[in-house]
């Protein structure tokens, strides 16, 4: 295996392949036991956590990288991914990038725009976190799901951009089937609630939520209902056809959910 | 004044300026008379027309610049500008490019950055169009209002950035009270209703659309209604304070609005 070292003087020859001064940061967002998670990374020999990036390569949409960022880091290839926000501050990256290069034992390049302004694309993915096999980058040494509202301190400002995915998630919520990556193929009106309750962080009126998730005309109410719960069986749903976000300009729905 | 060709002579000496690869494009919406409209440049010489634009400085955020170039092709100091998209497509720009500045004479220098790719940020602007003076930049001849549905073809991928921006306006304005740069302090729910029709690009039920502005919970009714009106005399409006949109990076109300 690469040492890190290695790794960072390998990018830094390589450098010239991306789009200088830019970025891409993929806020991945999962649903599993009733919580909204989050996936980060951890760095190699550092306290340090944050989002999954990478650089633009010279002949490659920034869709693309970002794409490529979350395939790398979930082994999906189809995702939910939806450009959010892009980050364009004056001091974003460099000390802490500068501190890391220091850690690992390579001095920073004077000249490498890397450790010079960058500015950087947000990205807000919806995965089904039990087909996500976590994979660190080659700075990193860990790729954990994290739970939303007790993830860690991030480097940079990524408490920024995750801050903002999730208003943006909020904000498109009412919208289109967005849920629809993150749910099974045909769900419980009390699973969509638990969904939007992780999503929004706070409980709601169960059937004022009824009533408004039934008048957004994306839901297909089946003949089949649950059976084996507890109380009386629940009617199942599912997302009408069609019924996606506008404006998304990825948004894939993995072939194989259950 | 300075020619086109030396102005682009000089924007060539200066660009080491500006990061590169990047721009911003600002989508400037008016309302005046019902109608949603657009402010386009019309290059100097040529038959092309193209969204206010302009390129980042090395120490200037992106907000910011999209907020100098909005300043100086419309003379409004604060407006509602909000970042909507990335555009990063890996051949957005450069034959256009090419093809105007050999029409003004200047060789387009091969390593210029310029000509190679640019990823755009899209910012939209909501501005009330009574207050603007259009100003040409040094590219362009002149700097106009256009009705929406009418607006000519744009050169670049500047209609794909209006569709989107368009989208993403429509997308927002049932959240907080995004409105409010586009009318006047005090309006009639008819006036709330003809912005929403143009900006939807279709008529809406009277009914309807009063009982959910009122579910918002943005607006409060004044005691005051209007006078003078033909038929009977229509409550005022107001947006509550403190509604505004959020995830919006830049939104000021200007100060002087009638």
């Amino acid at each position: 295996m690469r040492t890190s070292r290695d790794a960072v003087e390998l990018f830094l020859r390589r450098q010239h392949q991306y789009l200088p001064h830019l970025s891409v940061d993929c806020v991945v967002f999962g649903f599993h036991d009733g919580r909204l998670k989050i996936l980060l990374l951890k760095w190699k020999g550092l306290d340090v956590r944050a989002l999954p990036g990478g650089y633009v390569g010279r002949r490659e949409t920034i869709d693309a990288a970002a794409a490529r960022v979350l395939a790398e880091r979930t082994g999906l290839a189809r995702t939910f991914l939806r450009q959010f926000h892009a980050f364009g501050g004056v001091d974003r990256h460099e000390s802490d990038l500068r501190r890391w290069f220091r850690a690992v034992g390579v001095a920073a390049p004077r000249r490498a725009w890397t450790f010079a302004r960058v500015v950087s694309i947000g990205y807000y993915a919806l995965v089904d976190a039990a087909r996500v096999e976590p994979a660190p980058d080659f700075v990193s040494e860990r790729c954990d799901w994290y739970d939303v509202p007790r993830r860690p301190r991030l480097a940079f400002d990524h408490d920024e951009i995750v801050a903002t995915a999730l208003a943006a998630l909020r904000h498109d919520l009412g919208a289109g089937a967005l849920e629809a990556p993150l749910l099974p193929e045909r769900f419980t009106m009390p699973e969509l609630q638990r969904l939007h309750e992780a999503i929004l962080g706070r409980r709601l009126d169960r059937r004022n939520f009824q009533k408004r998730m039934l008048e957004r005309g994306v839901l297909k109410r089946l003949a089949q209902r649950r059976t084996g719960a507890a109380h009386r069986s629940p009617f199942l749903y599912r997302f009408a056809a069609g019924r996606l976000v506008p404006g998304a300009r990825q948004m894939t729905r993995p072939a194989s959910l259950p």
